[in-house]
């Protein structure tokens, strides 16, 4: 168990003179107040939400490795061009992390926070990538006795996204959806909620093999955006499944508007008269990621009736209030080891996190990688 | 007053072949039902929404005119990359012109029908380019004794989509606005309106003619955006007045993400802790026009809490229902010769409508120009 007085964590730094500079530091563990607990993180994954703060705007071919082996320094050079969104953060060492797990090994002296002391628990809030994390009790979720850290890990970020997805359908009168880059963790997951919940999912992917993923899980909607037949094979299973929603984690390039312009020919495929102005039907994408960061390009070729947005969880949690919001986390934990189950392909410590070659691995966003970090594992 | 059992009405036809035509042709009037008026059509203008139907995709360059003086005939090609966007009107021979204004010459039994016989009244309902015009009450506005027909032509479109944009802002929560291509008749309209309402305007322009055109009728906060310094512009004019909602008539090109930018830029000024996924404030363009018919693009550098959508009058008219829809014409009414008085450059007879050398201005839809057909004028 070790000490739990103090304990290294994760920093992201971004300096004036355009270099970033990722280290390990050992700070003091806070002292919990009376609702709240300290935690020894034993699971957070690398998000692709995470990525953006731990590595920010910086070229991750420049990187280099200095300090010791026990406590590692990433430096690397950030473009000119990627300086000016970085200005908010300049010469600020922040932690990182949105999400993990671990054990309560210390507690407050309310009488909710000793209750946990010795239970599993999963935590969102920041500042996860360190091996202890003082938070208040409604930033930990306990989990089901027989649930390990790592299963634990991933309870919030891709599961709410996931649920918030098919919340959002619901709630601006769409009955089925899109989902890009759908063979994703997230994407995957999307699918068995899908499945579970009958709402007919429209799979977009990249590759063959991407396509076969979902497959395999018994995804009935799959178009491949690669294919020469993809704007047909779209609008085919638009007008199959009448989705007029999607979710889009590339965000760069011409795939939102092309979403738009099958959804448009698929509703009028079944028009009755012409309306110079296209059909009257509201067609969304919200673009949640940005995996493609070029330009995002519309041709407009999809009548007025319209939209494409920014979707991010914790504003639609605030949207949808604390109830919503209950009662969407516990359907997470009800089906941690089967909806909601996340795969892992390395589990790495807080020094393997920084090695060169795992970050070239995970700072691609590939899908089918996904990394978790056991900050105490080693440590 | 001649006959008006019949008269000429002006088509617009796509053909197969990717051919345009338009022509003039004699329709019988069709009788008044109970609660329908006969309207003899004195000013009909050619609005920007009019000319997505008249001359659709068509390459207006390549049009020859044929035919007699009294029933002129124009074709022009539609180049094939725009045939697929014609696809719902195509071998059909379609009436054009949103509004209009004239006189009551016939009308149907009921009382209400009989009250307007002689009366001026302004209309919407399309297929107002003809000499007569039959069309139910509702779809009539009397005008105060002392308007002419032109003064009432356009009392529709244009003023109700720039109380539509003020309304619109504030329903969806946001205290100021921007607008582009701002020296327009509807921008100028725009102006008086936040004027008179104490509502700060951005106006965004395209050349140092359009600026001056606004600082005569008492615009604060102008903009030019082919200026070296126009972002730093747009963002301080940002800063003072917190637009965080645009309506743009451009649609094309990178200014609707730019917009977006310089908001962001704008609210990150006062912006007191940095977060990744930049500003929490909703930022949104409505693109309501397609001045530029090049794609839309946008390079994102503006946070996640961000939206554009296409906007159109009469689903707004549909959103806010026919009680606040009604105050909004009366308050037309009531400021026609003020607030919301349109100025046009040439009135035209329908067979000077489809003079080539007219059409060429007209089609480029260029600020300061602006037609207003009278169908009776020489008829």
């Amino acid at each position: 168990m070790g000490n739990a007085s103090s304990g290294l964590q994760l920093r992201s730094l971004i300096k004036k003179s355009g270099e970033l500079e990722i280290s390990l530091i050992s700070v003091p563990t806070l002292e919990p107040q009376a609702d709240e607990v300290v935690v020894r993180v034993e699971a957070t994954p690398i998000n692709p939400s995470d990525l953006g703060l731990l590595t920010g705007a910086a070229d991750m071919s420049t990187a280099k490795t200095s300090g010791t082996r026990e406590l590692p320094v990433v430096t690397a050079k950030v473009p000119e061009a990627g300086m000016k969104a970085m200005a908010g953060r300049l010469d600020e060492s922040m932690p990182v992390g949105n999400e993990g797990a671990g054990v309560v090994v210390k507690t407050g002296s309310s009488d909710a926070a000793k209750a946990l002391l010795g239970r599993t628990v999963a935590m969102i809030g920041g500042a996860m990538y360190a091996q202890y994390r003082t938070l208040r009790l409604n930033e930990c979720l306990p989990l089901p006795p027989g649930t390990t850290a790592a299963e634990g890990a991933s309870c919030f970020v891709n599961p709410l996204t996931a649920l918030g997805m098919t919340e959002t359908m619901r709630r601006e009168g769409h009955k089925a959806l899109v989902h890009t880059a759908a063979a994703s963790n997230l994407g995957q997951m999307l699918n068995r909620i899908c499945i579970k919940d009958g709402i007919a999912l429209v799979n977009i992917v990249r590759s063959k093999e991407q396509a076969d993923i979902l497959k395999k899980i018994g995804a009935k909607h799959i178009v491949d955006s690669t294919a020469p037949s993809f704007m047909d094979d779209l609008t085919g299973a638009l007008v199959g499944t009448g989705a007029t929603i999607a979710f889009d984690a590339i965000g760069g390039g011409r795939l939102a508007g092309q979403i738009l312009t099958c959804m448009e020919a698929a509703i009028n495929k079944t028009a009755k008269a012409y309306s110079r102005y296209g059909s009257s039907v509201h067609k969304q994408v919200y673009i949640y990621g940005g995996l493609d960061l070029r330009p995002t390009e519309l041709n407009r070729s999809f009548g007025m009736a319209w939209g494409i947005g920014g979707w991010l969880l914790f504003p639609f949690l605030m949207k949808v209030g604390p109830e919503t919001g209950q009662k969407l986390r516990q359907r997470v934990v009800d089906e941690l080891k089967t909806t909601f189950a996340s795969h892992y392909t390395r589990v790495v410590s807080l020094q393997e996190a920084l090695d060169p070659v795992n970050m070239s691995v995970y700072a691609k966003r590939s899908t089918g990688e996904k990394f978790l970090i056991n900050p105490n594992k080693g440590g």
